[in-house]
């Protein structure tokens, strides 16, 4: 094996220092590497997280990215899936361990194997140390790198391999379809997409958002109608309308009688924010009563990562980017700590 | 309207009274109203609970019991589902308001009207008190009240009103078959009829109780294998194995980290309890990385309850049950608060 040996990257030392555009080792390659000339990457909120360490002290030093985008430029003799000169994208996920019943049932985002492998801040089988998508190129397993449709481009693929996925998996997993009413709670990146998908799969959509701000561009991005969670006015109009919620985002006064009278029997709130906090205890008699379930969602599985490319190809879903020169990273991850994403940022090279 | 105008039953006239064999009046005939000559009451907790004011204070005089079977002797003219002779039962529920968003979609047992009947300690929409089963003599509404199937005995019958919907509903609105792996947590009352069941429905059961003073009965029961939720090592065994788990009783030190890693990806927990206590706050990392379902149900639907009985009348299920004569009453209910049923009481006339 011949490939290339380094890369070049945005590196973070260490938490608190400033990106710097490095040459950095790629991992070894095997029979299922599949390596990537990056043309796009997008700025996911968990990128911001590792590199400040604050989901525990990160592994420096770190490139992140983990919405990628680019073209193959070579593959491992067992790679079936992408051939040399196919447009290729990898989202958060990079491995698992193809052994564990999870894996064996499909579900390889729910890995309970070792060997899970994150795109950053992880590490792979061999020992490697894993690199992201703020780069210029990227080596990983083909078996989580994923063709992108002809009618798509690069820089709208890449967001869809992590924060369209997330958002994607668990709406077409409860079932969303044309007799939903969907709430989508939390209007910023993964909120977007809720929207996006939601409407796509035929739902009446309702923005939640704990204030009117969002009001304009949440019907501008296809929601039939917007509550304002704290105008009891508001949340009074949807009581028992709701089939799903989609809670992309909580402030921390969460509280469950503000959302489970929203539902019609069996609903479905689902969770895929991380808050710093715990969803409150649960009244049993609540439970009971509302028939609600509630669950939560990681990324999606690769099955689901196909499906969804296939869907948004299929019905053109476009989700709002600003793109960034790759070399102006630091300004990029500046202006998303400023909440200045509508609602996507993509690195381009 | 010229039926009947009283019936006699087991009075309590306030909490911590005894029970006393009274005459008490039957609410007013309507074109919905059903007569019944009870032949069989169940006991149920809730019998307890109301009768002790547990649940806030009941409004005495009550007379308790909503398992009930018997034999129609008389119909109101618009009642076409029941006639006279008919062998008929009714459980938890006797009245929904028809008109709310939960009714008109089938889910009257999550009825939002303020017409709702419980079949005892409740009001009829015409102002009158609902009194139970633990009687000689019952009137109702006949949108409540169910044929009992030919070769099925009112005994067994009556339990199935209360208990036995309560444990079917859940388990068959989320798709128990015989690929699943089902978790009957508490092996009371509820968790008994839980095993019957989940095992007709072709799933491999698995008892789980704190301890293990009910492994024999469990297995007797036809749950395929046993664990204590007290044993690590017992814990580990099972660990990834379920689709659901039925939770029918918990103790005060329950933890969702013991029994969410007991599930396959995309689990369900359904809780039918009622502790005294609140589920604990629900870390969302837990929720994501699981994606497991967490809900509960109450009693079920008039739809449910007619699906159960044919379903229990096709695959022959037969809790277990022992009898009392109804005028034994009070010992029986001594002894149910002895937790001595195995698994179910039954009051006969």
């Amino acid at each position: 094996m011949s490939g290339p040996k380094t890369f070049n990257g945005w590196v973070c030392e260490g938490k608190g220092e400033s990106l710097e555009w490095k040459e950095m080792p790629l991992r070894a390659e095997d029979d299922y590497s599949v390596d990537m000339d990056v043309t796009h990457c997008g700025i996911c909120g968990s990128d911001v997280h590792t590199l400040e360490s604050n989901w525990g002290p990160a592994n420096y030093p770190c490139v992140v990215g983990h919405e990628i985008a680019g073209v193959a430029t070579r593959v491992g003799k067992k790679v079936t899936n992408v051939k040399v000169g196919d447009r290729i994208g990898v989202g958060a996920q990079s491995g698992s361990c193809h052994e564990c019943d999870p894996c064996k049932s499909g579900w390889e985002n729910l890995c309970k194997g070792t060997t899970r492998t994150g795109t950053y801040n992880s590490f792979w089988p061999n020992g490697d140390k894993s690199f992201g998508g703020y780069a210029d190129r990227w080596r990983g397993d083909s078996r989580f790198v994923f063709k992108i449709p002809d009618n798509m481009t690069n820089e709208i693929a890449c967001t869809f391999f992590c924060a369209g996925v997330t958002s994607y998996g668990p709406l077409k997993r409860h079932n969303v379809n044309k007799d939903s009413v969907v709430g989508i709670m939390g209007i910023g990146g993964l909120g977007h997409y809720g929207i996006l998908w939601a409407k796509a799969m035929g739902a009446h959509v309702i923005a939640l958002s704990h204030n009117d701000k969002k009001k304009e561009v949440a019907k501008e991005l296809g929601a039939d109608a917007y509550v304002s969670t704290s105008s009891e006015e508001d949340l009074k109009s949807i009581k028992g309308k709701l089939t799903h919620i989609l809670c992309t985002g909580a402030s921390d006064d969460f509280a469950w009688k503000t959302f489970i009278p929203l539902f019609k029997p069996n609903g479905t709130f689902i969770n895929v924010s991380l808050p710093s906090w715990n969803f409150p205890e649960v009244p049993p008699m609540m439970l009971s009563l509302s028939q609600v379930n509630i669950c939560g969602s990681a990324i999606g599985s690769p099955a689901e990562i196909e499906d969804m490319l296939k869907f948004a190809a299929e019905h053109n879903v476009l989700p709002w980017i600003q793109k960034y020169p790759m070399k102006e990273a630091p300004k990029a991850l500046e202006d998303f700590n400023k909440n200045l994403p509508r609602f996507r940022f993509v690195l381009e090279n």
